[in-house]
């Protein structure tokens, strides 16, 4: 037994006992004729104390010598503290030591292992096992685990079973790109790895699995992003005999329950907002809700002046900035910059002041009068004090545009609070999207997803208009879940391949086996996933997800501890029929 | 809404209720006047009725026209049953049906889905998501289901925490054949899928994680066996602190647990057995301990007489086959053949029938008298009415062929009991083995197992003798989970690799990362993996694994159903920097 209590077990309760404690040695303090040190386990930190009236000579020398990290394990009796720290759970006592054992030492580590580290970003990942010591990030892996069982100890109560899916199955070109995997035994063939369970749970409807749900590996070969990985995680769920609306019952009252469990509050019924209308008021399919600011569209009370820009742009569009009418005019031309950014690509932006005497002043005050500014003021809800900012010019480009402008002001503002849990479906998506790129359309959920019923006749005449069970599930602006309600029939899948730009053949090669399953009996099914990476984060409150990932990847999709990928040797890749061919 | 009550779910109190089902129709019987249909789902099946007294001429035609697997929602008066069936937890009413509506029609499935089916391997394989909606497979899924929500929950009560580790990682040449997956963004570069998360397990140690545990797909290319999945399920799990007792307890407590929720039956503590008297005594490292039938060595008692193939063995042992005296010579020269099978691979075999008379009658009486069978009797444990049988020859492979008789005739007695379970600990496995292909010794667990205390010495002496703290669970002669206490010392953890062959670039250029750790404190710690997949099917009194596994691939590793692996198109390759090249 190499301790009889962890780091963080011991109490008041436990003064006069031997116990045997092991951990790491988080910091020492010598006093001369006292010697602190900290010992800390995955559970907490506990002092250690020797000093030169209890302790022996040779013991108080050997707790000197202790280095940062090192392993070891202490015996001796619980104390009380003389002077107690409120702020440990142990901080009543301390344990006076009388057997000192050094299990492993410890070089010094390349940062400190604290909660605030001087390490940076490269080093950190590099050694990331020391990272992990560090109590920010250790909290955030035991939160996750925490916020996984819950969603499987949750969905299970309602019925759902976890199925296990492969990981080798087969390449399919829609979609992002696929990782693939070389078959030794079937030479000159590869498997990939799924960037979602999606025909298998569909697979599994058929075969009356019913509710299904499974927290699982996906894998995306895209060039990377801050903060995206090539192998993350889903929530990957599905139901049969449903409607749009029984999926969306079940997934808020999975995300409520999340909630409810881990912040004590509960976020009531979720609001429901249309594609088309979220896109309007808010510039985006993943509104942030916790605070307004929405967009108030100006075209028909601006566009009757002098304003060219106006007169000329296809949006003119604007919202209220609580507060910020007192923006001096430097803060408004770092503002007026700031949406130029290519990352934003916007032109000009036009700006009204709401002055608190009820006065306005604007960037173009040349073209338009008190009474057209007051109507502006009324269009976007700013009130006096407020700052109204308006961009113009093709409609998707703008709204976009206003909505990064939207998310970095309310940010700026304090208005993102990561204490509160703002959730909304947003449903009716579009079936398809245009791809300028390809000059084709392309599924926007996935090949599977169904039209609403009677518009599949749309899909020849205005294909963007075609709308489909769509919905995604969004939190405090962030995309946490998406689904829809699929095709369970032969032919509609057929035709939608068909419009997708499958000839008949390549559909049969790549999802055949689909298309047969749906003849022998598909319930009509729908379901949804969430990036349990990302609403982990989330619902931690946090921005980023990699610290809710024990060993992730850098945006070159390296992992830099283990320096894979790596090179093969020429016997490995002769077994697997390769060359590589580096030309 | 598609359903108001499920499939299984309507008893006697619902009489009278207007509901509605959804399913598939199961069969249809039609007498006329009188048209019955079993509508199943994933929770049951329900009768429904239409007759010609209480149903419309036009519906009884519908109920008519529906075929095997038609998916239908029927809506009406739940009825009380006038035949009631009282095998079905639903036979006391039936449904009759006021509207029925075909969701979507059914070709004729390929194969029964009835309890048994009379679809063969292949074709079962090719429409799993047909097979899955037959009983008997859909209740092994659910079981899996169910046993691994267990393992989460009893392990996250006992604070373990489930952290999930990278797929993609990098190829070792140690072990198994790897699966790899080459990197388009690091050119020439490849990831490796895990054969298991060990090392990261260990960094997770290294990081302070102390108990830690994860239900992971691992991957191995090797040739398949029956029974043998290139993807495979682990339960695999982590302590810091920890002797081998500590992990021995924990996961003895784990077992115990998932054995008395399953099956109500409280297995007691665990036996145990060194790895050297369980192939003494039972001819195997994983020994079925349902039964008796051990091993009993005849050397000082059997090679003083004239008989060579006694004489000039390395080893001559025998069990007793309860109750088989009364073979006939044809059955006896069936198992004397039996023996002599490629799969054995045993020279002769010799019998002895203890008679009931208390005489005994054997196949070497010209060389051998009473007193000398009867000596062999009582080292075997032979009784009047037993079936003594001997083989002979070198030790390990006689071991292993007497194993496998003994094994067979428990088979045929009935002495496998698919529920009865008796878990056993083998413990001391040797370090190392000797392969005879390679001429080395090879890690018998894996590199990173620790030798017992003061045996490191011996590593230069006496290889084969060096034992470790490592250990197997056995559960009815099948190893459902392995581990061992690790190195943690960074210069024994190279000297490891020294002797297993690894240059010292070579260790680095392999397992640097983990050497690195090792000099930053690494705590005292140990494990186990369990194979998920092996000990679903013996907690369901199953041999085989596959009917566990959703979707499972076929001996050529190939998924049949959706005809994975497949070439990929030279765009694809060409991204990827490979060339395919089967000369």
């Amino acid at each position: 037994m190499y301790r009889s209590h962890t780091c963080g077990a011991l109490r008041e309760s436990h003064i006069g006992q031997e116990v045997t404690l092991a951990g790491w040695v988080q910091k020492t303090r010598d006093k001369g004729f006292v010697v602190w040190v900290d010992l800390r386990d995955r559970y907490g930190i506990t002092q250690l104390v020797f000093d030169q009236d209890r302790t022996s000579a040779e013991l108080l020398e050997q707790a000197r010598e202790l280095g940062r990290e090192f392993v070891v394990q202490a015996k001796g009796e619980v104390i009380e503290r003389a002077s107690q720290n409120p702020n440990l759970p142990t901080g009543a006592i301390e344990l006076l030591v009388r057997e000192l054992k050094v299990l492993n030492p410890a070089a010094t580590p390349p940062f400190t292992i604290e909660e605030e580290t001087d390490g940076g970003e490269e080093l950190r990942m590099k050694y990331r096992y020391l990272d992990i010591r560090r109590n920010p990030v250790k909290e955030k892996l035991l939160f996750r685990a925490k916020v996984a069982l819950e969603v499987r100890n949750y969905l299970s109560q309602q019925g759902f079973v976890e199925v296990e899916t492969p990981y080798l199955i087969k390449s399919t070109p829609e979609g992002a790109r696929d990782f693939v995997v070389p078959s030794r035994m079937n030479a000159g063939q590869f498997y990939a790895l799924p960037q979602s369970p999606q025909t298998f749970k569909q697979l599994l409807m058929v075969g009356g699995m019913d509710k299904y749900f499974q927290i699982v590996k996906c894998f995306r070969d895209e060039d990377l992003r801050a903060d995206r990985q090539p192998e993350f995680t889903q929530i990957d769920c599905e139901m049969a005999f449903v409607e749009q609306e029984d999926v969306l019952q079940a997934f808020e009252g999975l995300t409520r329950h999340l909630i409810k469990t881990i912040h004590g509050t509960d976020p009531g019924e979720f609001p429901r907002m249309t594609y088309d209308e979220a896109v309007k008021r808010f510039g985006s399919d993943k509104p942030d809700i916790r605070f307004g600011m929405e967009f108030g569209e100006l075209n028909d009370i601006a566009q009757h002046k002098e304003f060219n820009v106006f007169n000329n742009a296809e949006l003119v569009v604007g919202i209220a900035v609580p507060g910020a009418a007192s923006y001096t005019r430097k803060e408004i031309d770092a503002l007026v910059d700031w949406v130029k950014r290519p990352q934003v690509g916007a032109g000009g932006m036009v700006y009204v002041k709401c002055n608190e005497d009820g006065t306005f002043k604007s960037s173009v005050d040349k073209f338009y009068d008190a009474d057209d500014l007051a109507n502006w003021a009324e269009r976007t809800g700013a009130k006096a004090g407020d700052l109204i900012c308006i961009l113009s010019g093709p409609t998707n480009p703008t709204r976009n545009q206003l909505n990064m402008l939207r998310m970095e002001l309310a940010g700026r503002l304090g208005l993102r609070k990561s204490d509160e849990f703002a959730p909304l479906w947003v449903v009716d998506f579009p079936l398809l999207e245009f791809d300028e790129e390809s000059g084709r359309y392309h599924a926007m959920h996935h090949p599977f997803t169904a039209p609403k019923p009677g518009q599949l006749e749309l899909l020849d005449s205005d294909p963007g208009a075609v709308r489909a069970n769509a919905y995604d599930l969004v939190l405090n602006g962030n995309e946490i879940g998406g689904g829809s309600i699929r095709i369970h029939d032969k032919d509609m899948q057929a035709t939608m391949f068909r419009h997708l730009g499958f000839t008949k053949e390549e559909a049969r090669e790549q999802f055949g086996f689909l298309m047969d399953a749906f003849q022998y009996g598909a319930p009509p099914h729908g379901g949804i996933a969430f990036g349990l990476d990302r609403l982990v984060a989330i619902l931690g409150g946090q921005e980023s997800i990699r610290d809710y990932i024990a060993f992730p990847k850098n945006n070159s999709g390296r992992d830099v501890m283990i320096d894979a990928p790596a090179r093969l040797d020429q016997d490995q890749l002769k077994e697997l029929n390769l060359k590589v061919n580096l030309g």
